[in-house]
């Protein structure tokens, strides 16, 4: 089925929200998403978070730039120990993105059963008496 | 501050989920958002939806296909349109993820929380009378 609907303001939606490039992009490795869940359960230097995963220390502090550039976790350098901790504001902007969206869906699809049970009705109230 | 909590689950999180890496990585580019937030509004064409997008039709195709392998959009051919629209299920994924983690981690500083208050009563009770 297929809906016409304006489509003038597909290419504004290009230009805003660029941060949520970075933060889908962050959360589309399991590696950061492992990491990210490890930080949900307590904040952990670096050295931690690298203990269980099979990779070079560089290569999950790698991981960490990039959570820390999508604005998902925070890091502070105390003595020669970087700890990491959870930033909530970028994963609730993710979450509201889809929530948005999905609650738009699902209100299309409301109203396209209420048409179809108008239609319904008045054919039922249209039809003769038999 | 540094919560010790077992990390042991770590290298576990690595293995599940791997079509949340297909999701989140779909959602990370701007076009394709655009195109998602577009086929909320209804269903739509592939010509349609790359008439307001300044890139070739193949580019929009390509964006099309990596949406599709995600599971968040489907498509159907009718003689020579095809036409696209939303999956939800894989949204809702993506979704449930996201806020199972803001919800742990919400209850994680409503503990600390907690415990900041249970230990600032003790001293207080231990306080002795000036």
């Amino acid at each position: 089925m297929t809906i016409c609907v304006a489509t003038s303001t597909l290419k504004h939606m290009l230009d805003y929200q660029p941060s949520l490039n970075d933060v889908f992009h962050a959360l589309a490795d399991p590696t950061r998403r492992a990491i990210f869940e490890r930080l949900v359960e307590g904040d952990a230097p670096v050295s931690e978070l690298a203990k269980p995963l099979a990779m070079s220390l560089a290569a999950v502090v790698q991981h960490i730039q990039i959570l820390e550039h999508a604005g998902l976790i925070a890091t502070h350098k105390t003595g020669r120990v970087r700890t990491c901790r959870i930033e909530p504001r970028a994963l609730r902007e993710a979450e509201t993105w889809i929530a948005q969206r999905r609650d738009l869906w699902e209100r299309r699809l409301d109203r396209l059963g209420e048409i179809l049970d108008e239609q319904q009705s008045a054919t039922s109230s249209n039809k003769e008496p038999t």
